[in-house]
């Protein structure tokens, strides 16, 4: 990989080869991919996108970690929606407002960009099984990536996760493990699995090149907003990999001198769990195990494994951190979908909860523009957004009935 | 609308000028969009499509009943991926097998489609509140694309359908009826409230611009395999709109000089709901209702609100109807998430079905090319995906037991 000088370690600095198949520093440390910049910037800027074909997340090549004969591997993923939702920012009180719905994705979620990353590495590879543990999202982007790659998948989630994404998981033919505890319980025996049986090792905060793969959310919203790069970017944070991801891909693109600024993360967690931001809001590495106390089940991480990359993206963006109640978590999620048409699971509209948490506190400039993420599709957790609705009105096919039942919901029908 | 010459009644032959707001003949026929293809030539053609920047459904304006001054409004439709599943068409014994994945839309189906030409539509006739009727994914890309554009809506679904689709509705603040009845009567109830109310119509059986939205699934595939048209088109069919729709969008291909010849389509229904397909079979526009036997609740459609056009496409194309039962439908979702990594809900793999019994039976010829669309998410019903599913294997975190339980299902972890 020309592009690639090698593998940094987050923690220690060691330096490593950029393999396909590198794990952690022997520290422990998470190892991050070092570019180099001078190098893209020969053969990659404004023009050569326009002229580009390809609309998926790969159309950024130069900036992505993988070999240059290699043949991107798994479903079609990237190129997601993002609206220009001017309505929602005068509510909010700021200039512009661009939501960015990644549930539009080919297993509806964000994770599908991680994945395809790693099938596609784990072929450069030469291995034919790969695992990882996940809150669900992870895994069941792995599995429907795999399958699309002919890859064999084991996959380990906690017992709690909502079943639709456990249906996905077995849909897509993985060897599916429920695990009988916590997310850490459920990292441990992937851990202990995967050094037992030699798979490639698809956990964010093991592999490297993941949130590679993510970062290309951020590479989107830039070339969408025409190189303009927005004052902040909100994203809702569990594990830490995908605020590490959205960091990296601005770096990247401040870095080749595509904008002119990095964004200030918006690093939004649930009130119930939210040991990066604590850590990040006292400006230290060190953070506090939490229990899990919320039902956004995808950020529901009490012991991140990727606490130091999240955090030194928070600090080094000049971020924000707020933490959101359950209830703000399911009125952001009513608000976004009947302002924006845009129906998002709760962890994937956590980061619109936060930021109009910032805006009704007056934290936001008046002028700012901002771009939230929407990070996973609200079906793939109904039961909650079943309760999280009203029932709908029950009629006969009698037009008088059906007035009725408005009118007893105080609508006139008009 | 330049393109447009009139609208044309599909079973008289009235015709009548191409309003925004047009609805059905006076003889109750459904109007066809009669264009202009000598004119659309003049300014459509391959290196227009390949200079233009929009990405999304409305990059075939030119064949599409708007306006030239009209901003198309709603959510991002359209653009979905187009998979060439070159093992799977070798184990169906055909020469190339691609899937079409429409369940990769902003609310999941292939219905986005038309519900985002509905509500430019309605905006274009100066509307402020929409309404159809639905077996639920209309219903929910109506109340998507209509939050997206700022329209009231009502809508109307039978009780059965599944709580995902209703959940989706609620978020998006549709007035939501559902129906104590069958489709037939929750069609007659929005058709009553419209009448009464003058809501924009969007039941697709009335207005003749959604199966304009819903072709351009098909000006997509034709465009994706680079303008060579493949021998099949397979599509599942309920209520008879989208057949009409994708027949449509190839025929306007073959009529601006963009494909030599017009697939064959393949008409697939459930066995236990089919009047389509033995009418069409019959080679008549006769056909008798039926009853809804069929767990797949998108094509459970028993008095089918558009079978002139949808049976003038079968035989327009030298169609071939298949009909499958529950249990195929089940294998082929089970099937195609597998192999293909695409997770279709049980409407929405049926075409695929359809196709694989079709091969099965010696049916499609050895060097054929074929075109298989889904045209909904397996997320929108989660509960049937989850009783077509194994149990996943439970487990603490113990590597022993981990084994031990998959070893319970007779498989050695490797």
């Amino acid at each position: 990989m020309k592009n690639v000088k090698y593998l940094k370690c987050v923690k220690c600095g060691n330096t490593y080869d950029a393999t396909a198949d590198a794990t952690t520093c022997e520290c422990g440390g998470i190892l991050d991919v070092i570019y180099d910049y001078e190098y893209i910037k020969t053969i990659f800027n404004k023009d050569v996108l326009k002229n580009r074909e390809d609309q998926t997340m790969w159309r950024y090549r130069e900036l992505l970690p993988i070999e240059e004969n290699t043949t991107p591997a798994g479903l079609r993923v990237g190129n997601s929606p993002i609206y220009d939702v001017d309505k929602v920012a005068k509510k909010l009180g700021i200039k512009k407002l661009y939501i960015k719905d990644d549930g539009i994705n080919p297993t509806s979620s964000l994770k599908d960009r991680a994945s395809a990353m790693a099938v596609t590495k784990a072929i450069e590879a030469g291995y034919s099984t790969i695992a990882c543990s996940s809150t669900g999202n992870a895994a069941s982007s792995l599995a429907g990536n795999a399958a699309a790659a002919g890859l064999n998948t084991y996959i380990f989630v906690p017992e709690r996760a909502p079943k639709g994404k456990i249906a996905q998981l077995m849909m897509f033919g993985a060897n599916l493990t429920a695990v009988k505890g916590t997310y850490e319980e459920t990292f441990e025996l992937s851990k202990a699995a995967i050094d037992k049986y030699g798979w490639y090792n698809r956990n964010a905060a093991i592999n490297p090149y993941l949130s590679e793969g993510k970062k290309t959310v951020s590479l989107e919203i830039i070339e969408q907003l025409d190189f303009n790069a927005p004052d902040y970017v909100a994203i809702s944070v569990g594990d830490g990999c995908t605020i590490a991801g959205v960091y990296k891909g601005l770096y990247d693109m401040y870095s080749v001198g595509l904008i002119d600024k990095i964004p200030r993360l918006i690093s939004v967690q649930a009130s119930g769990c939210c040991p990066i931001n604590v850590a990040a809001k006292n400006k230290t590495n060190n953070w506090t195990p939490q229990e899990e106390n919320t039902y956004a089940d995808s950020i529901a991480v009490g012991v991140p494994r990727n606490p130091d990359k999240a955090i030194n993206a928070i600090l080094d963006s000049n971020g924000i951190t707020v933490n959101v109640t359950d209830d703000e978590i399911r009125a952001a999620q009513r608000f976004l979908a009947k302002e924006c048409g845009v129906f998002g699971e709760p962890a994937g509209v956590t980061a619109t909860a936060g930021l109009i948490k910032l805006c009704e506190e007056g934290l936001i400039e008046n002028d700012a523009t901002v771009v939230s993420v929407v990070t996973g599709n609200g079906l793939k957790d109904i039961e909650s957004a079943i309760a999280n609705c009203p029932s709908p009105v029950y009629s006969k096919n009698d037009l008088s009935e059906f007035e009725n039942e408005f009118k007893k919901l105080g609508i006139t029908v008009q």
